[in-house]
């Protein structure tokens, strides 16, 4: 299983992945999970997957491919894209054939692989905007309304997100936001694992502006959790029924 | 959907079940999902159901019945079996043989009815036990290290239970700890709603302490509420990262 968010904020993007990836329980591997591609001051798109990796992985190459194929008869690719809404046309159509191509080679009545994924960006003049692809290749769209999507095992880490994240959130907030909502996760779900990967775009930055690694042994995210039980705790005892 | 969940704890049982059922979106209703049984000072028992309302039904009117059948030849039922064990085993297999007579009717290919149920009690001299029971009529037991059981939509309200519930939490945080759990599935699934049914087995009492139905407009629901959305947002924005 997986965990990813992304947030449309006024002030940027933010977007926070683990890295577990399982076949079963005794088959466990640490594979990154956010790609990014930037083309600095013009360009800056972020990936997020869940699912399948043999889907992720080979549809993340077709993409990288196509985006490195500047021939002249090369189709658009998700660097060259007039709109963010045709990234995602085209990363939802990449998806969508590797799923029907790998699911072709699996006999009937297998499961089918699948996955879906979360991209978001802007271009240079453009507006920043962040989408949700499922499987199938289709997609939904972050607003004003709805400004974090997730994908994977979203339901542990959904409450605080409903609860503090607005559009107006800062950048500084909102990533404490996406690791609250992480930690939330982790502590439930043993297929979710650090490390995690967190990106940072600020508006019109066009370029990612920040991007950490959180290794398991954290010294800060595991201060924030702590800090965090310890709240949580202490607000319990103040609530009153 | 449904959300349900049982604590055992060292001073007692508390069990808290929402009310809605759904057929689609379009049909939603308001049914009991807790039934308490007792004969006070010797046995009381509660169940909790989740799943496909025509299996709970039926299920629970034929424990009914056999528990009100006194007849020398009937067999024991959940009010005079011998430990909270066989009550357990009452439990499943009934819902088992409900499962199968309705899917023996259901043409092939029918996605199955099913249910699950949380069996929680004590019979005079004996041990506080609470069970989840499967659909197949197997079950689980909470223990020290689990102290509390779960059905239905869990995942959301399973964090704080997480953090604050222990073997030795007194039954009036367990309250607080059940409505806050519910609280936060509520706020994410809507096919979790209100009323509550809220139910407090105080240890070796061998009856129902307390007993509560909690309204939509509950006033000391909303407060509670509110105050703990309120405390998570000040302690959000207290945590540093």
């Amino acid at each position: 299983m997986t965990y990813c968010v992304g947030l449309l904020l006024d002030a940027g993007i933010v977007m926070l992945s683990d890295t577990r990836t399982n076949a079963g329980l005794d088959n466990i591997s640490t594979y990154r999970k956010m790609f990014l591609f930037e083309e600095p001051g013009e360009r800056v798109i972020g990936i997020l997957t869940a699912g399948s990796l043999s889907v992720t992985q080979t549809a993340l190459a077709r993409l990288d491919e196509a985006a490195k194929d500047r021939s002249p008869d090369a189709g658009d690719s998700i660097l060259t894209a007039e709109t963010m809404l045709r990234v995602a046309e085209i990363v939802g159509d990449t998806l969508a054939e590797v799923s029907s191509d790998i699911a072709s080679r699996m006999t009937a009545g297998a499961e089918r692989a699948s996955a879906s994924m979360v991209v978001a960006g802007q271009r240079r003049g453009g507006a920043m905007r962040l989408f949700l692809i499922y499987p199938e290749g289709n997609f939904i769209e972050a607003t004003r309304d709805t400004p974090f999507l997730q994908i994977g095992e979203h339901k542990y880490g959904k409450p605080i997100l409903d609860r503090v994240v607005r559009p107006e959130t800062s950048l500084a907030d909102a990533q404490k936001a996406v690791l609250l909502s992480m930690d939330s996760t982790l502590r439930s779900n043993l297929s979710v694992g650090m490390p995690l990967d967190l990106a940072v775009i600020e508006r019109d930055a066009c370029r990612v502006t920040d991007q950490r690694r959180i290794e398991a042994q954290d010294e800060g995210f595991r201060r924030m959790s702590e800090a965090w039980s310890q709240a949580l705790r202490d607000s319990f005892q103040r609530i009153e029924i």
